[in-house]
């Protein structure tokens, strides 16, 4: 199980190739609950999420091939394995499935990245990766599932923590758990751990009650970014232990809060990452008075049409 | 003039009214030069703009008469003290142009303002806000030109210095000055404060050439935060003492460094919140090896197509 000694490696590791991003400390009653909120404003971070912070620790860990480095994603993770894969001078040959936008294929190969697009579903690009990764060699960083990956995006939480010390609650959004996994192990028992998903990609939800992973329909608003079939093996046992509970919202609920982090704070989270929020603002959980909420904002990369 | 006094002194007012905006300190190349530079992310505060630090420090400064505040704009500075009133519980009455839109006469009726529409330029609506301040009594907030919005705007620069110490030159965006002008006040001659303007508001440049205010013609992309047409009186001499120079910057150069912004940064400025930017990006000055630089992202008030 990944323990702070591996998170603290990895922020060692990643020092100066990564952003500390800011936290704003947000006046009682600004998103909803008359508490104060610690935002992490994580979608500041290269390439707009949090994901260059496992890359990174992935491929830093590991002598890299001459082959390079291969990942399976037209998303977040993509952009950022080829970001990183650009920093540091390796070969990134990304798969994404071919229902990905020409806008998010043009991106990774700005990064210099050898884009293949291959397959109907993230799933078959994936395997067409790992069939390519067999052959050639090249070094796999997986979107979730590998310890430096989750190691990585703890460094979140070591960060946050930092931050804004004495957190008694976090929200953090679900996709395939690499985020949330990190995050738990770094604060393990310290601070009450609540995961959010869509309503539509309740993959967490299920695979905790059904003692393990399981393969989930996804579909929704925030699929793009949390729409992982299956939680990852690893950070299964960090949740059974330290996330308190999973918070499910809807669509709608999503977009509220994507429009209220805007309205309130002008900062543009794509759906997945005002998920989180979407989780405190209208989930079950009911704080106590006083209790100090912290909530982080894991990705920004959608397209404002100003730009279009 | 403005003292690092009375901005200890309006800091100690507004605590607890305006938000510590985050600052984020961004490796070299992220903006253009080869240099690490802070970017204070004051696009943050309530309402979008730094706007209500100077409104909250000036109403909270005086006894505000029953007939309540007054004020003239249809921007940053009406939402400002629209926004200041609903929270302090004070009668505003805001005049704005006719030319302004509806979606901003909404805005301020939305923190619960009295708005008056009338006159074709800004210049007409504050000659009648001011007539009608002479007969009701009501405590007159101006956008720039007063004391305690100097002392206010100065907090920024307060705040920033203490988040990012050691700043050795900071980039400004300029409209009526009362930004840079508490800014400079308060920096004194610690650190070399560079104002931005657009090409199309020169208005400090022309007064700094004159010396002393003279109306300018304003126009172009940023003229609705920085288009004020004569630039403070308060502020000139802590401009003529304390910012070093005045870099221009074109329409297209705003652009560019506000598409920049959100391409590496997931921040989404305004024109007038990117111009300091564009100055620090494409204006003449060239910092040393080594220069500690920061940025001011003063206004975030544009609106994404996403939620239209």
């Amino acid at each position: 199980m990944t323990t702070r000694e591996d998170i603290e490696a990895a922020a060692a590791r990643i020092a100066g190739r990564v952003r500390s991003t800011p936290v704003i400390e947000l006046e009682p009653g600004a998103l909803g609950p008359h508490l104060p909120v610690a935002l992490k404003l994580e979608l500041l971070q290269h390439t707009g999420s949090f994901k260059p912070r496992g890359a990174f620790n992935r491929i830093l860990s590991e002598r890299v091939p001459g082959a390079g480095v291969i990942a399976a994603s037209g998303g977040n993770h993509g952009a950022a394995v080829a970001y990183a894969c650009e920093r540091l001078g390796h070969r990134a040959e990304i798969f994404v499935p071919a229902p990905t936008p020409q806008v998010k294929v043009d991106r990774l190969r700005h990064y210099g990245a050898h884009v293949t697009v291959t397959g109907s579903s993230y799933a078959e690009a994936l395997a067409a990766s790992t069939e390519r990764a067999r052959r050639s060699g090249a070094l796999v960083v997986h979107a979730y599932d590998q310890m430096e990956v989750l190691a990585g995006a703890g460094t979140v939480g070591r960060e946050f923590e930092k931050q804004a010390p004495g957190l008694e609650t976090l929200f953090v959004a679900v996709g395939g758990g690499g985020l949330i996994g990190g995050v738990a192990a770094w604060y393990a028992a310290q601070a009450r751990v609540i995961g959010v998903e869509p309503e539509r990609c309740p993959t967490l939800a299920r695979a905790l009650e059904a003692g393990g992973p399981v393969d989930v329909d996804v579909a929704g608003l925030a699929a793009d970014s949390l729409g992982a079939r299956r939680i990852g093996e690893l950070m299964l046992p960090i949740a059974q232990r330290y996330v308190e509970r999973v918070v499910l919202v809807s669509d709608d609920q999503i977009r509220r809060a994507q429009r209220l982090l805007w309205d309130h704070l002008r900062v543009l989270a794509e759906p997945g990452g005002a998920t989180a929020c979407a989780g405190l603002l209208f989930g079950d959980y009911r704080p106590r008075k006083g209790e100090r909420i912290g909530v982080i904002v894991c990705g920004g990369n959608t397209e404002p049409a100003l730009f279009r």
